[in-house]
């Protein structure tokens, strides 16, 4: 794969990376495509070795929920959302554990910065109830299922690895499953808020807004681990190598007939890009993020929608109406 | 100790009621007041179980900063504070373990209650530095210590006890000391945001503004914690009682000649005072707190005070000015 | 009226004052409470000089929604209140300006001082439409009428009186209404964040819980003036004074028999009891306030039940899932 | 001039803009360029009409200073920057109002988007002291001169255009000054948080991040406005242009030789150009944006470079250390 350090956490894209170059499907891959109203659901199955190679990407399950219209429907359809999402993740969650599992929900992401900010703004809205069940259990109500949930902060704010926080309470607490919410960086503008991914194959070096190096997945914490992930933003050198391909290949389309046009076109390699971005954007390089500019407003929209999806998913006993009675 | 079940974090405070109580020093403490500058230093000493009995607060230091006219001072006061801090902690922390020591710095509290987000908003204004130690050691200053950092926030928020996340954590990486921060309650609107108190006795039950349930102390995690804890509200049912306690005084005085009056006034007890302050409080008892009104202003300046204050003390090498390139 | 210094900001507390006092209706004045569910409403009119005088208000309507057990409501409760709420506002509204009329909304109180931030906390969940219908009228519903948004900050913050800030944007854009919101001080702990009032006298000299200063009336601003006020402080000077009085009630009671007693309790006078207060607050006299420990989760529930009610009182052609597309 | 769309705030890019297209000083405009330590101060002075027209700014003066290296220097530089700052806006200040005049100052931008925060953020660290010299001026230093302050918000927030709710406020008060604070775009990415750019043109339509329309300057207000506006984004739309530009200048230099790629290459003109960015930002075009990930603590840090800079400038008998006295 010559695009292999280009940076996508979602299946969806590193599939279609993939697709564009080889023109068919990815071996080792299994792709189911449903529309549900206005969302658009993919399940990617990475089933063996080699499609875990192709898509630098773990064996394991990736389902993606898309509505390129989000900013433009009501609240009723969030709500609508949550629903859907809440229906996968159930799905995905009770092959993993049982109905009375104790679910550990960990918001990553450094909540200074808004569109690493995710996780933890999903943390703020999510139902916590395990110390109600351990506490005051005839209080509550007994379709509930115990939910922990913990922002543990990025490197740079705590001194510690992020995995080793999760480890030690894991092991402390011994939940039956871990939820981790990210952030993550999308190659297209569109994706951009308007995507959802989840998968069971966990939170994998690379991956991420920040930098949250080090895997949580069931290699790691001896748990099954599902992570959901929404692209928040594109980064800057994405975007400028994205600009410089679309016009190439706009210009090779043109130049079909001029033969030294061509050969010098196909001469524009990957180092004189990269050359080329360094320039542009230095002295920023890889600190430069895009993202649209009412970026606060959307995270704390599509937060409501995840921690949503998830109280549904977790606690299939409760109304959403119900919800808020258990939040805070 | 008729007045035990009155509030108090304070071990100045404990002191006080008790002296009232009984007009002499508490046996088994030993009590050592200093004034530098506009700073009072109290240095209290619970030496012995009798001590620890009546104190109602474990063997151990308690050392008290008090600066009544805070708020009317410079920023070059609040340095000088932070200097005077960093001392008192230096000294105390040196008695417990050795110059490179790992120190995991704790920030209790709810960050979504202003008055209880002491020890978070501490949190985000440390220089933490054991990652660079680990990632980067050429990089860094020779004279840094390692210091991690975590806002555990509260049961509410995250459905684990707050000192089980630190014990997990504890377990995990290692630290060699403990230093929590912690928002108060004081008997005292005086005492409010104008007095610090710092104890190697730890966090032990029942203290604190919000509710922060089981101990973090040597016993609990097997290492030195040193509590930094800093008055942030009166509690309104303490505000009431000490109204009528301060009634009753004035009446009594006057009331010295008749004898009548004088019995009924010793007739008001503790159940009819404790009935009355229901009355008034119904039906937030328990709930409410007394706080400045621009608590948030204050909380964010006494936090710079304490972060900067630790900051002096385990960076000893490190001046005030070049700690702004470490935070963040 | 010797109670008159006793700060209050609602007309039935001011009612309540004047009747234990006399023990009778207050002349001048027409009441009639009606109960909607779990909603008391009742609507006070001051109607004449004396009225006005008693209870020191202006002339007007006054009507009050008191919901006592609204935190244990979930949801769906917040959207009839809101409902209630938006239609004693439409009645008012209409009595005063026709369908089409412009209106201005002025959250009044400083963002900084969370009790203090429900003005602005309303203006940031409200429907602004006046430069929509303005811009491009054929985008949006034909329903909408023109509203705009004004938080002004406090006197501390800008150094400009609040009412010379809406003046001036008064006189320069001429709306037809204003519509201000603004956090009161309650006497009694039960009503702070349970109960609103909307009157269509305006706010008027030593209102609210900061620093208001200068009328925001019909005669000031030369329009309409329709103020919404939530108790979300009781001050702790009148938490104080109302401990003493509860205090000398229940020792008068039990006093009857002895004549030396009962003569002293009754010297206790209003200077003894100030000064009481001053020495048991001091030196925050003035300063301090008692608000539920939660207060920052409050004002973002009861603010989001005063923005839809204003919602849907200026846009009754709009349903409250319709709403969200409108704001920010 | 071909690029007059591409948007830039700074009047030293345009003047770079036009130096590049014709390789010569900008007829009509006078530049100064000074180095003091660490910081680039370059004056630009449009002077004439033909200066005005190439430019797309008005006649005015224009002070840059530029700190590449701002986020490795320390506190104490931060204090210089604000000193230098002081030193050249008290000069423009001084040629444009005697010393007593009442300033007003104007925090533009929106404070729900953190890079157009800017403005509003500088306000809440401005030392606002109009209300204290009129209702106080005994108890505050012979030194100050009245200042007072406003955050306008923006027309989605309020439903008014933000020139007619300062116009409002100003015709209300008559202060003698306006010094309006904006958030700016600028077309590379190294200028972002690195420059400050002053100006006695005050603010024109079509600048800054968000949409500010109609202008503030002398002839709208009629008094002299100052504007001070730092770039905190690249829009993304100029950095997919420049991305492309620096590629055909590579591409062209090296195709000296080759008519006919040469040919193409000139061929490759603006509405190509346009249309492949539309492309590659779809469906974002116009609302993304390019700003560095910590851009929230960025904004925090320079914010208060520029309310120092204020505060000395205004009141240059008051010590930096006295500036906090007057904050809130």
């Amino acid at each position: 794969m010559e695009n292999i350090s280009i940076r996508t956490d979602l299946a969806v894209e590193a599939r279609e990376m993939v697709q564009e170059e080889t023109k068919k499907e990815v071996p080792g891959v299994a792709v189911n495509v449903e529309q549900q109203g206005d969302i658009k659901i993919t399940r990617v199955k990475i089933e063996k070795e080699v499609g875990q190679k192709i898509m630098g990407k773990p064996i394991g399950n990736y389902i993606t929920l898309e509505i390129p219209q989000i900013r433009e429907k009501g609240e009723k359809f969030k709500e609508d959302l949550a629903q859907e999402l809440a229906k996968e993740l159930n799905t995905m969650v009770h092959k993993k554990v049982n109905k009375d599992a104790t679910t550990l929900v960990v918001g990553l992401g450094n909540w200074n910065i808004t569109p690493d900010s995710l996780g933890p703004k999903v943390i703020s809205k999510l139902m916590v109830t395990r110390h109600l069940l351990e506490n005051i259990p005839d209080m509550v109500d007994q379709e509930l299922t115990p939910v922990c949930a913990i922002s543990p902060g990025v490197l740079g704010i705590t001194g510690i690895e992020t995995s080793e926080i999760v480890k030690g309470i894991v092991e402390k607490i011994k939940p039956n499953l871990v939820i981790a919410i990210d952030a993550l960086a999308s190659r297209r503008a569109e994706r951009v808020n308007t995507t959802i991914q989840m998968t069971d194959s966990g939170i994998n070096p690379g991956s991420g807004v920040g930098n949250k190096r080090k895997a949580l997945n069931k290699d790691s914490l001896g748990i099954p681990v599902i992570a959901i992930g929404i692209p928040t933003v594109v980064d800057a050198t994405t975007l400028a190598n994205d600009t410089i391909d679309l016009m190439l290949d706009a210009m090779i389309k043109e130049a079909t007939q001029g033969k030294e046009f061509y050969n010098m076109l196909k001469e524009i390699n990957r180092e004189e890009k990269h050359m080329l971005i360094r320039q542009i954007l230095h002295p920023y390089v890889g600190d430069l993020m895009v993202t649209p500019k009412e970026v606060d407003l959307i995270i704390d929209d599509i937060s409501l929608v995840v921690a949503n999806g998830i109280n549904i998913a977790l606690h299939p006993g409760i109304g959403l109406e119900d919800v808020n009675r258990y939040i805070n």
